[in-house]
């Protein structure tokens, strides 16, 4: 008997930990739906192979550190330590080469797990949520660090360019309908059209609101940065798209607990501020060469959830 | 009977409300006082017409949004959803130029005033006052933001330099007594000595205590950048002078709270401290062509009324 | 009578600054003992006579600056208001030179002293304790500063660069016993074999674990780095090991409160990571020619003290 209760405990603690896993997979864009977490992986898996076996590996790293570590049960079913480990390892192995290219994912992919939970305590009181703030500072940190250590190789397309060289060319034609659907793949580094696709289909999968808010923030930034007039080409190719999806999620939907006339304009500015942020960003990091990741996203998002602590209308 | 009482309370509403606008303007040189408000307004209005009436609206629009939002009335009406607003107005005015620069700042301006209560949640538990942060952090992102978007025109002078090409050459000649009235005016971009003279006026208004110690403050700098042996022509325009002063009267009058023996030199140290971090920080922005705004002024503030808490007898 | 007890009681304050000021240069070590002190204070004195003096002064002004300030009195004994005095003392004599060098390094360990009772309060609440980050920020904003006032000169072996020209080099041999040795001199920029050895003692003399731990320490960095392709001069230089060294003796002993079986582990972690984050902030700041100093130490130590908060296994 207390073999068989044994088994059946194990059953549901693997069970669990399976959740928790495509939980951590789904939370990338805030969401927590395994089933969603299960469409993100094929959408990742059938543009990469390689990149889909990475992303489910460091989702169940992140999620074994949070189990191993004793975090309360909660939050780690509900993803909450994997996300920052799907995101980094999924960088890493775009940004870098080589043959320990995996490997240092991987590491790194842990070590954002560790990352989450050091950011957890220290912003406990402010009642603002982490977001993905461990993600992009450590990748920034490795990414720099290939420049120092040899075994980390950097893939050629970041390159540091200085400030006082730079100028600003926006010319480049594109096609608006798959300019919206590159949004949402560019969370996960995708810029094919059908996992676009797949990633939506994801989103409407765990509420239609989800998915409405999505094509809205996408749309909104769209149009932002046309008229601000950013550059055609990284407009077209979703990178001013994707901070405004996960703003408006988070803003409108995810944490707003106290619902508001004006939560879903709260939204919709903070998906028009994720585009200034955007290019502001990138020219802080241009001597650097460092790609801006979700900064923006997580900028804009802290900037209303605090605003509206203070202004309780908003 | 019930429609007088409204019209009333409309009127008494309308009141308080152009008092918190005004006090957001008096509130930049840390002084809650409409009629401060007032003589700042006429003395950066005399300097330039466009300017004034930017500083204007973007008052009213901080003001308005504390107020739409919900923000305790208490707060809204020291002015304290006002200031960031009007400096960013100012300043983005200053640096911006091209047909949309007036929309550009005054977006940007209601932008500070969401900063503002966002950052007054993250800083309440630590019990220090959140000061310019908002403002000089919002105005350097969106100066970032034009190498990116066509749609903001960066004027000239904001020149990305490489530190490695950097001589320094500190010669220049510069008059003491104009040198001692342009650092007030540099806190509001104005180098117009009679502006200087009416913003001292503005601030013996409040208090012949704010007054005294703002001209120390300023002399402070002037003596301790030129025996540092800064650049004359800075020292002279009032560019070392205008953080002295702002830090001298939030550490030693505004936020001295528990007054000590040692209060005067406090603040003699946060305006001293002022000049290596404006030097410091002028380094550490040149790579981007950005200036140093009011950032040496919240730091050094930030420092000593920091250590206060732990050191209750400085 | 009432003479003699005021003697004795003003002999007994003597004595307890004299251990509060020896502790303050223990501290540099995360090690509470006077006589620890004394030892480092000889091993800088032997290899460098000036710099010796300026370490006993600045750990005098930090620790006078907590007393007259009116600090908790167990926290001046302690140490905790000289460390970053000290560091900060060596650090400018150091990088700077001209006939002001001095004079410029203990005002700086006065600031180093109200810097470190601000953060203090401000991090109160997060639990975790401050480091070294007053140090290693005053620090870079003097260097910064020295571009921008005559007055401060910047010694010549820091050099802005930019990254876009910068090519890694790992080539350079090294003698791996010396290299050992070097690790822990380099918190003190000692590169002097015998004052490593010195260093050593003055560590086991606190506790044998002390000192297994700061060798285990410095033995993984070294090994990480080689490893991982980092630069062979500096590796053997010990530029790789004495982050690597505090880190551990942080999180593996000092700060180790709850015991858990994996606090061995959680010290190698934080001794590793220190590796790549030296590396990465390396290139943040080569275009400011910076040294990276203790920052890695204190990232890898936040992080992993952090991470232990939330996840109460490791």
């Amino acid at each position: 008997m207390e073999k068989r209760k044994s088994n059946l405990s194990y059953e549901h603690s693997f069970f669990s930990f399976i959740t928790a896993t495509l939980n951590g997979i789904s939370q990338v864009i805030l969401i927590e739906n395994p089933l969603t977490g299960v469409l993100i992986l094929l959408a990742i898996t059938i543009s990469d192979y390689f990149l889909g076996m990475i992303s489910l590996v460091s989702a169940i790293i992140g999620t074994l550190i949070g189990t191993i570590g004793g975090a309360d049960k909660k939050i780690v079913n509900q993803g909450l330590f994997g996300y920052n480990s799907v995101l980094t390892g999924i960088a890493l192995t775009e940004y870098l080469n080589g043959p320990y290219q995996w490997i240092i994912a991987l590491i790194a992919s842990a070590i954002a797990a560790l990352f989450t939970a050091a950011l957890m305590h220290i912003m406990r009181k402010t009642e603002i949520p982490i977001l993905t703030f461990p993600y992009f500072v450590l990748t920034w940190f490795i990414l720099l660090a290939s420049y120092r250590l040899e075994t980390f190789h950097l893939s050629a397309d970041l390159e540091p360019q200085s400030l006082a060289n730079w100028t600003l060319n926006i010319a480049g034609k594109g096609n608006w309908i798959e300019g919206s659907f590159k949004g949402i793949g560019q969370i996960f580094f995708l810029d094919n059209t059908l996992s676009g696709v797949l990633l939506f289909i994801a989103i409407f999968f765990a509420g239609w609101k989800f998915g409405l808010y999505a094509i809205i923030g996408n749309i909104t930034a769209l149009l932002v940065s046309y008229q601000l007039e950013g550059e055609h080409g990284l407009i077209f190719m979703g990178l001013y798209g994707y901070n405004a999806i996960l703003a408006i999620l988070a803003v409108s939907i995810v944490f707003n607990t106290e619902r508001t006339k004006f939560s879903f304009i709260t939204g919709i500015i903070a998906a028009c501020l994720t585009v200034p942020i955007m290019a502001g960003l990138s020219t802080l990091l241009l001597p650097y060469g460092l790609p801006a990741l979700t900064m923006p996203f997580v900028l804009s998002t802290w900037l209303l959830l605090g605003a509206k602590k203070v202004l309780p209308k908003i």
